[in-house]
């Protein structure tokens, strides 16, 4: 039998304690799958004394650099999480000959050009399932399995936490607030949730997703985003009541040698599969120019679904799946790989649900409508719904719009928004039949 | 650049055409994808007069032994299908030194480990991508993304012709026959159909999954299977009205060191994800021991969806990934994966549904509940039906049962399959909640 690959665990947190329990629970298993040991030979954590459950405390080490440069490790695999850190331990791994594995996303998303470019100079390999959705194996659905294709669409569910809060509020009727709290009191979101509710975190993922399918490299701040904070559970009913739900999707399409990108709540018909997934699960859609469309879906995070991915990498690299796959991908290069760029969505086409709070008088809807038509867009449907509360003198009016462009449709609310007759600014969200 | 890939396809129906056209449209693509080219340098026929789509004429050859000994051949694709010309292509192609990609699932099922065995002896590979569940990576998903788990559970809709019929039965209503029909009239469903809708093709598909995942060499005859020939409207009405949905579903369960297989129409919650998968789609549910549940949704079959999978092998041999997978996954070798032994599906536990016509006469729920408790089988529900037709003296009634060993359950419904109040014979499907 082929040698040992020997692992550097560097960081023990959540993932990090299942990856190790993998190693160390199911050692026989990955040999017969990886066809030599996978061998954990340290874990290198912040506090020493801490325990970790199942972990053996001879393998606990604090030194990064002990373990970075230690002539024995083959693979490092980077769950600390941050850009500062772990960008420098990623470089340090590579430039010492390591392979790498990491299920860093603001990593990737942010320094994935000069991560890349220090593993091929190095001749080794940086692995990255783990980095979106958890245990849905999206990355080699999209670099292996979807080979032949030009991806034309992706549309993801990618923050479990945003879901479970989005699938709270419309299963219970709860308010974002309430919903926020009930996914807090069960581990499904941090004490400070900003960044999985204000879409920063569905933006780093689908940045990485993008990279493989398009070639481009989109940095954050080039993905609009909108997040899922604050959303009023005045509009999941009113979205229910028309037939829809809505969920928080990461979407990039494609329009000749253009892809937009963002991030945003949008109106998804109740029987479409994305529509359907519920809790903190996360799926993804990907529409193949030969295949049509294919969904993947599963745990978009936890302790054992992220560390099976994170297993299934280090699976890949001892078997030299890995290796090859790599090579042949060439990610964050300067290879032309399909000659996308990145453009802004405006030009994008959509059905819009707009939903204004009105003063109760006369000639409101036909100002809405007629500024609507002055961009163009027409109105597939009105409804006026009774106040809330039932004495207010405002009410709430929704309307679904045809296909539009979305730049038009921006400017018409903009100046609806301007209306005297309007009691709060426009709600609006793109609608996907 | 590494030299070309050169491929010759034997067999030209629906996904032979479908394969010629990628290979021969995204040429540009493919080389980006796999680093060299992957060139179509033969299409045997059998009728050498015929147009296809796209294919040059001077591809087309009617030689199979030629294009299988051409030493400028890398990699031989099998889309003949049947079990024996197609398996001595496959036989004398590796003896050649080729690589070999294949679409057939009833070749695999039936004599895979000749196959495998030829293949390791030659040192050349199988792909099977495309022979389970089409344009849906499901191979990929088992082999490679889920290695770091033991599966524990495969649910799957395997084939489309079924879960095109048993839709439109549920959502227009139709009968059997009528569904059929449609499904004839768009292309879903051969003209005889037997394979598709009795749970054959299913069976195959699952033997082929089932050695991935467990290491368990199934024939198609130790697959238990029931098929949808011949289910009732009726019974899809009442599953509906309880909250579910009938689907023909292939299934495997390990308990202990023993795993159960078996195809048969199933009741799932309207909520279940499969329960959505719509129309001609395949959708597999896989639970490993590590990541919990994953689904894999898409295209079951159908000319550009299968060679979108057959492409994606070419890739893999292309790249070297093919190679590495092959060599560590040892699928139908003496080598032990798992210790899995195939046992009946008698001590697997379900709930079911009974279905009965009886004669509207005092005594006989009675005599039926007797006999399920003599099994120990405790009962969910009891709805007696009204007549059909109304004047009818006999009147359908549906129990569900609360988990009960199905062996057992068998046995009851036989004994109350001897009652004389029965108008017809007992109807039963286990529930999956």
């Amino acid at each position: 039998m082929t040698q040992a690959v020997n692992v550097a665990l560097i960081g023990c947190g959540v993932v990090g304690t299942g990856t190790a329990r993998i190693l160390l629970e199911h050692a026989e298993r990955l040999t017969r799958r990886a066809g030599r040991a996978i061998a954990l030979k340290r874990v290198v954590v912040r506090n020493a004394d801490k325990l970790r459950d199942g972990v053996s405390a001879s393998l606990i080490a604090t030194d990064i650099e002990a373990a970075v440069h230690d002539p024995t490790i083959d693979v490092v695999v980077e769950l600390i999480g941050g850009t500062t850190t772990a960008r420098r331990v990623v470089l340090d791994s590579l430039a010492a000959g390591k392979h790498v594995v990491t299920a860093n996303k603001a990593l990737l998303a942010e320094h994935g050009p000069e991560l890349f470019e220090a593993a091929r100079k190095a001749g080794r390999v940086v692995c990255f399932e783990a980095a979106v959705a958890g245990g849905v194996p999206i990355i080699r659905a999209l670099a292996e399995s979807l080979a032949a294709n030009q991806v034309t669409a992706i549309q993801g569910i990618l923050n479990g936490t945003s879901n479970f809060i989005l699938t709270a509020m419309t299963d219970a009727g709860l308010s974002y607030e309430a919903a926020l709290k009930e996914a807090q009191r069960l581990g499904y979101a941090e004490a400070d949730p900003t960044l999985d509710v204000d879409g920063s975190d569905a933006a780093h993922k689908l940045a990485v997703l993008a990279q493989i399918a398009f070639g481009v490299t989109a940095k954050p701040r080039d993905i609009e985003k909108q997040g899922i904070d604050g959303i009023d559970a005045m509009d999941i009913r009113f979205a229910d009541e028309l037939g829809y739900t809505i969920k928080l999707l990461a979407e990039a399409w494609t329009q000749g040698d253009k892809v937009a990108l963002h991030v945003a709540p949008v109106l998804l018909r109740h029987t479409d599969m994305l529509a359907q997934v519920r809790g903190a699960y996360n799926a993804i859609q990907l529409v193949g120019d030969v295949v049509g469309e294919t969904l993947y879906q599963g745990p978009g995070a936890g302790m054992m679904p992220t560390a099976s991915s994170v297993v299934s990498d280090l699976i890949d690299i001892a078997v030299g799946r890995a290796q090859a796959t790599f090579a042949a991908a060439k990610l964050w290069s300067a290879e032309d790989r399909g000659g996308y760029v990145i453009a802004p969505s405006e030009k994008v086409r959509s059905r819009f649900y707009l939903r204004l709070i009105v003063r109760d008088q006369p000639g409101v809807l036909a100002d809405v409508c007629r500024l609507l038509a002055e961009e163009g867009i027409s109105i597939s449907s009105v409804i006026q719904h009774e106040a809330i509360p039932a004495d207010s003198a405002a009410l709430p009016l929704v309307i679904m719009t045809h296909a539009a462009e979305t730049g038009r449709f921006r400017r018409a609310v903009r100046a609806v928004d301007r209306l005297p007759s309007l009691a709060a600014a426009a709600v609006h969200y793109s609608v996907d039949d």
